[in-house]
């Protein structure tokens, strides 16, 4: 799975200086922060309701969809700020831990993190 | 990478019965699927606020911790429906493909995939 | 203000079977729920952002305006259910008492009401 | 319902300054514009799961007190930024006119904003 999510924001970031007209990346790029942090927001919604008519109707279809225009949509956000996915996975990996233990005794107390 | 994202995801699968009173993820579950979204769209709005501040500030530390929770939270989400993360990254291998290929031609017209 | 929201409202049920082709409230009707929902969560994320960029800038213009979508795309949204914006300010109204006192006492225990 | 709206506003504004201990509109306020703004995208996805229940169920107190928050907490946003809600009423107004015309042809190109 890595291979994907490597290749993937390998691609976003080379075609970050492509061509607006021919690239959606690009184009996003070209509109901004605030256009990218809409998108999110916005596949975050149609996550959400995709997951509540895949509860009625028993078909994930639509709900993969979204999920992948999420994840899509953060992976050009963090383009944006030249965070490559991986220090995401990293913190992950710091809270689960190596050893996948302890959830609770590994959260914070800010409330910001929930490792388990 | 793919290795945390497939630990996660069997971590997250593994708690999915354990005791609520000592696992986040079985607390999450056991309150049902709104809660789960809820906590996706509560986690996918602190991300654009973090990435508001973010940019103002150049500090990407809390940006990179509310990308993981929102990640995270959509994986437990995911789980609900037993659908591996693996499923949905396949979806963005197709979408993007094997060479990587012309973006904008492989877009449908439904505006529910961006695959450039 | 009151004036406003009742003729608003009457406006948006009146436009509910107009042409689609003409009326924006009839176009978003005909596209169904999930299209207005949509239209919740996405202006939604446009007033958090507006928000934070008039808390950075002092310019308060695209905040009064995205919050108005917002408030808009809500009664659209109440309108599908045939709910009167009227029944929501009585929500409010109950919360807060005719004496305006007393948030706390009246905060019910799931956490879910906001009195005060 | 003007009355309640501008009442809501007074005491929103009034308990500002109100003990954050026995307030929690300044408790709100305590912990700074993020936490109201986090509070604004909550309430949108919980009005959003609520209308997706009400869709199922027939059920609608859910959402109208789902609704109701997420008005509230706009109120509290706008308090926060002194803006009187009368404000936004009259962006709604100046859209839709007195004469609560022509939707279509008062929209503005720039997509921004929905007149009706």
């Amino acid at each position: 799975m890595s291979d994907i999510i490597e290749r993937l924001a390998a691609i976003i970031a080379d075609r970050r200086t492509a061509d607006p007209e021919s690239s959606y990346v690009a184009s996003l790029h070209a509109k901004g922060l605030n256009k990218v942090l809409e998108k999110v927001g916005e596949e975050a919604t149609e996550t959400i309701i995709a997951a509540k008519d895949a509860s009625a109707s028993g078909e994930h279809r639509d709900l993969i969809s979204e999920t992948a225009d999420l994840w899509f949509h953060t992976m050009v956000m963090l383009d944006q700020f030249k965070i490559p996915p991986a220090t995401v996975l990293a913190e992950l990996e710091r809270r689960f831990g190596t050893s996948g233990i302890a959830e609770k005794s590994s959260r914070q107390t800010t409330g910001q993190n929930h490792s388990g």
